[in-house]
């Protein structure tokens, strides 16, 4: 049995969860404070950051590595193509979403508004939450160029792409900053992969102080 | 024939010139300024960023999805194990270095130093100096610590761990921003890499306006 270290909203551990959950890896999930720097957890992580995956009797940390462990060593039920060209594309989407995607628009809404409060660093910072509002329009319509050439973001079948992008998005939706009205094909996709048992655990989530909308957990959104 | 466009001092280009080198395929480097975000350069990397790479047939960008493709692709001389623990590790130190190293250390001296002044965005923060100067000293203790226990930095075998690393430390090493009397592994290590067939191009690099020192290119630093 793994356990996995995380909090509810990262896209970094949600990104870990769906992976699981598709392999079928069955894991234990321990919320984190890592912001609190427990000694313990620092110990486990000297990074000090979540998510951490205790599994195999291993520790590890950096959602990027800890996806491709999953892909190396649970390879039965895989989330990438074998040929090296699909491999590159699913990881630049990887990369685009963690890196790019991350620094303009997750870490611009959900960090303002919700880790912010949580870890009692103070309120948003209505500029950064006007710049990730406005962003996020930008990288919907890339999806949705995407999405009008293929199946799934990274090619005709789910992969770890997908996971990646859907992490994010989801944390997003949960306070309510997607606009699903902007492109049919995005809304289509996200409703493919917000039905696989893989995202149900994500679809649960609750943050105590911030409900997340109706629509959130609904499969036909 | 391959095509790397780059910056001189980019540790994300000088991990992918690494890779290249060691694994002999040749390529063809251009400068790349790509803060002046030149129509040409965005249509062939909508990221706007560097490293972009064309090889076979294709134009790559993300550097961490290009070394894997080189990788996978190109096996024959290898930068990473066979294993999926070992791999993990690699694929941690990797994200280390290119993550943490990178927005403690590198961001705060090399592009404070050498990207604002050759972008014309003013004058080094001397805060995020100050930062950086600091927290290479931690990073580089961990190295040591690593060192301690592995001939390289992810185990036994040179791998893409030992490149990411050696890519930052040789960006700031130009502006002399290494303390190589800290540790005597850390030194040792970077002496074993430096002296790499593949580490000559990097050796050879100029930026106009910032002269490395003396024992920049020396072997015997």
């Amino acid at each position: 049995m793994a356990t996995l270290y995380h909090v509810p909203l990262s896209p970094f551990c949600r990104k870990v969860r769906l992976s699981l959950a598709e392999k079928r890896i069955e894991c234990e999930l321990i919320e984190e404070r890592y912001w609190e720097q427990d000694a313990d957890f620092l110990r486990r992580n000297p990074a000090g950051k979540v998510p951490v995956l205790k599994i195999d009797g291993m520790v590890m940390a950096e959602s990027a590595a800890i996806c491709e462990y999953l892909e190396d060593a649970y390879p039965e039920i895989s989330l990438m193509p074998k040929d090296p060209v699909g491999r590159y594309e699913v990881r630049r989407l990887v990369g685009w979403f963690d890196d790019k995607f991350h620094s303009e628009v997750t870490s611009k809404l959900v960090y303002e508004r919700v880790n912010k409060k949580v870890m009692k660093q103070g309120y948003p910072d209505s500029k950064n939450v006007k710049f990730g509002a406005q962003r996020i329009k930008y990288h919907l319509d890339y999806m949705a160029w995407l999405l009008d050439q293929r199946r799934w973001l990274a090619g005709d079948v789910m992969t770890l792409a997908d996971f990646a992008a859907a992490a994010h998005l989801s944390s997003l939706d949960y306070i309510s900053d997607v606009d699903w009205n902007r492109s049919e094909v995005v809304k289509d996709w996200y409703a493919k992969i917000k039905s696989r048992p893989a995202f149900r655990s994500i679809l649960a989530d609750q943050v105590p102080g911030f409900l997340p909308p109706q629509h959130y957990a609904d499969l036909d959104f």
